[in-house]
């Protein structure tokens, strides 16, 4: 299904192999050695495809599916069409990324230097790693295996990268020590100075910004998104996070692990996200605070103090979730309340 | 007016012409002889300049002014001033963008393919067409006639472009069908994977993400923009869009025809347009929803529901932009009953 | 304490050099000669490091830090710990900046057209620029003395640049005219067409953007910022500015001297900030609007009006900063009467 210009398909899988890539239970019908050769959406899907269903929003394209077979959880096994293959598992999403990714495996890097890239003597390339056309390494930097650097990206001096991470194109990578497995996308910009002036008498006079940029392993970083070195101390990203695009990450931020920042959020200087923080889109959180372990910040939310871990929050000034539903429905109602005397 | 430096002028026209043109009437001072040999703002053109007045916040500026021609509102002719011609039009604005781009026509490509760009030998590169030096081109990709391919951009293996297409410089543009008369500017990202992961107990694995992104003909899509490929299914930009700077569109969205999507606005993922919605600045939209044909989306608000076809909207959560405005209105007059109570 | 990988110190300096480069005063212990040999953040800084402290979150730092040396203000003399020797001035940040400089001066440009750089010939380098790899020059440029074009960045033709810039990675700038002493960061995209068309019946027709970007001397721009061309009007930064990432300032905007943007604020076509004005981050400013000089305008406020001088805003639609907290409480004041009714 998907574009054959794009995207490459392997060999075809069986249910069996496909239940023990994403440690799912075969049911339905076809049997275990039914023969699954691409995925597809639900709505789209033919009788060789796979398919998947999680969100409730999709149970009626599931119900109506013509899906050869489909990774769906134990409550939902009822609702299936007659003549579909299922894939039963508590986590269908992670099941078939699995089963998606077997399907579309990674290529693997198109290794060497690309006699267009820009390599300084100095750097050193690990093995099995491919430098694109027009790519420039600056002195000292040091990557590491398997790794792309996508065309037009740059990697600043001495930077230093993991294995098997992907560098997208026209993105720049400056003062940053990068764990393995990571990905930036394109245009993101890592390590350009933070917002750091002092100002006086003859304008706003510009602070030094001495400190780096750490990526742990296997971050992804969407396009576009900028992250300042930091000012002093390092602006840590911890691994495993996922962060969206055209994100901005002032100086001094660090990120726990697993952290997901969605599209268009700004984390204000020398802030800490701890493990497992979620941000709504287009969320602003002021300098210098503490967002506590696995909170969940809402779309377009403003932080101006500490968050405790597990809270769930809304509204700009952010409130407690809550509270903000609060604050919604009693102005809605005064509002309505309003219109009625004003005929 | 416009510095020599960087736009270059094309032969003074009638009034005659102009009108011809822009689908205007000649009246005012001068007759349709009368020539013009450039284009203005009202405040500072003078007697050989074409200016326009459309906004209210002008017409004094329009009154005051010398420029020697007008485009004008049939309503404003009896405010223009002494020795000035015009031009009248129900829609001036709409007649001054053709006579402007009479004046100023888009420069024709610098066709061929710069000796230091970086073209795949299997990448086919129409009549006419342009590839700047820096810019790096895919194998297979497929690049239309009269483009511009603009330095340091970058297109991905088996990109297809139509003719007439602009790619703006340090741009990316991957897993993309394009059509005619597109305009990329600058540091635009377009089929970036989207946000796409399932969270486990070993952290956020991510999803292929397989589909492709669709622009239609004469779109444009402003600086630092990013566009994510589909999932599964395809992420579609209609005809005729026009997406300011630094927005952020997630996958599968589907814009329709004619959308106007202001700065830093944020689409979700799977989340469809129909023709012809605006959103103004700093707006977000949630995931999975569906805003009707032509409604309006007030800056800054957050769509967090499914929007009717011609609704206006505003507030985050939006609601209706009266009650919006009836939710600002109590508000304040409750903030200032506070302030009076507190002394 | 700066990683020696990324950062190169000179020589070590006395406390009364020190003194001398920010204009404090030596006290505290160990005397004017003892020699400081870098900077560090209070809380890991030694007894060579030199530390400073402003903002009250970090007095107990402070207190507790093993510092050399000290930026202190003079009310906090007091609270310095044993075996510090302290430099004491009003403004403590600014002195640090100045002697954290001192420390760290910026690297001197390398000097000279890098041959993997694309020079137009009828461009014009100034004694002492370095162009770097993968840079393109467009012809006619006049790019000054002094200056750092990074790779890949692009300078579109015409474009002119004063003397000690530096033009970050993969920006591109064009139709600009640009003061001394200008700093752009990775991304940065100066110059593209305005958000301007006109609509008609065939759909929307794109209006000639025929103004530049004037950009005074000493301004900073952040990563990924976007900054469009006038349309007829130039688009002007004033001189001084500090203008963070992702920011994106809309065509004929004018921005007075030493105004300070924060990330991921938007400033809709033609609207006139005057000097000093401090905007937060995600602020929103709409169309045609004038914000007075040295106004402040609160993080994620959208701006629909105009503002006096001096004024501080907050919320959206903004009001006064006052008034904006007294709506925050009472809404807040409503919704907790409301919990407590619904039990």
């Amino acid at each position: 299904m998907p574009d054959p210009r794009f995207f490459s398909v392997s060999a075809p899988k069986t249910l069996n192999e496909l239940a023990a890539i994403g440690d799912a239970a075969v049911a339905g019908d076809g049997g275990p050695e039914r023969l699954i050769r691409d995925v597809a959406p639900l709505d789209v899907a033919g009788p060789d495809d796979l398919g998947f269903v999680d969100n409730p929003r999709y149970v009626e394209a599931f119900r109506r599916s013509r899906a050869g077979a489909c990774v769906v959880h134990p409550d939902r096994v009822g609702l299936a069409p007659a003549g579909m293959g299922l894939l039963v598992t508590a986590t269908p999403y992670l099941a078939y990324a699995r089963m998606a990714r077997a399907f579309y495996p990674e290529e693997a890097a198109a290794s060497g230097v690309d006699d267009r890239a820009i390599v300084h003597p100095s750097a050193s390339i690990g093995e099995g790693t491919g430098i694109a056309a027009g790519a420039v390494v600056g002195p000292r930097a040091e990557i590491g295996r398997r790794c792309v650097v996508a065309p037009n990206a740059v990697i600043g001096p001495g930077v230093v990268i993991g294995d098997d991470c992907r560098i997208g194109p026209s993105s720049s990578v400056y003062f940053c020590l990068m764990g393995n497995r990571v990905r930036l996308y394109a245009g993101v910009r890592i390590g350009d100075p933070g917002f750091g002036f002092a100002s006086g008498p003859a304008g706003h006079e510009t602070v030094p910004q001495l400190g780096r940029v750490i990526v742990g392993d296997d971050t992804e970083i969407g396009s576009n998104t900028t992250i300042d070195r930091g000012a002093g101390p390092d602006t840590v990203i911890g691994a495993g996070c996922r962060i969206d695009n055209l994100v901005q990450i002032g100086h001094n931020v660090r990120l726990g692990r697993g952290c997901i920042i969605v599209s268009q959020t700004g984390i204000s200087g020398s802030s800490v996200l701890e493990d497992f923080v979620v941000t709504g889109g287009q969320v602003g959180v002021a300098g210098h605070l503490t967002i506590g372990k696995g909170a969940r910040i809402g779309a377009q939310a403003g932080v101006m103090r500490n968050i405790p871990a597990g809270a769930r929050m809304g509204g700009s000034p952010a409130v407690t979730a809550r509270q903000f539903m609060r604050q919604v429905a009693i102005l809605n109602q005064l509002a309505r309340k309003k219109a009625d005397r004003d005929g």
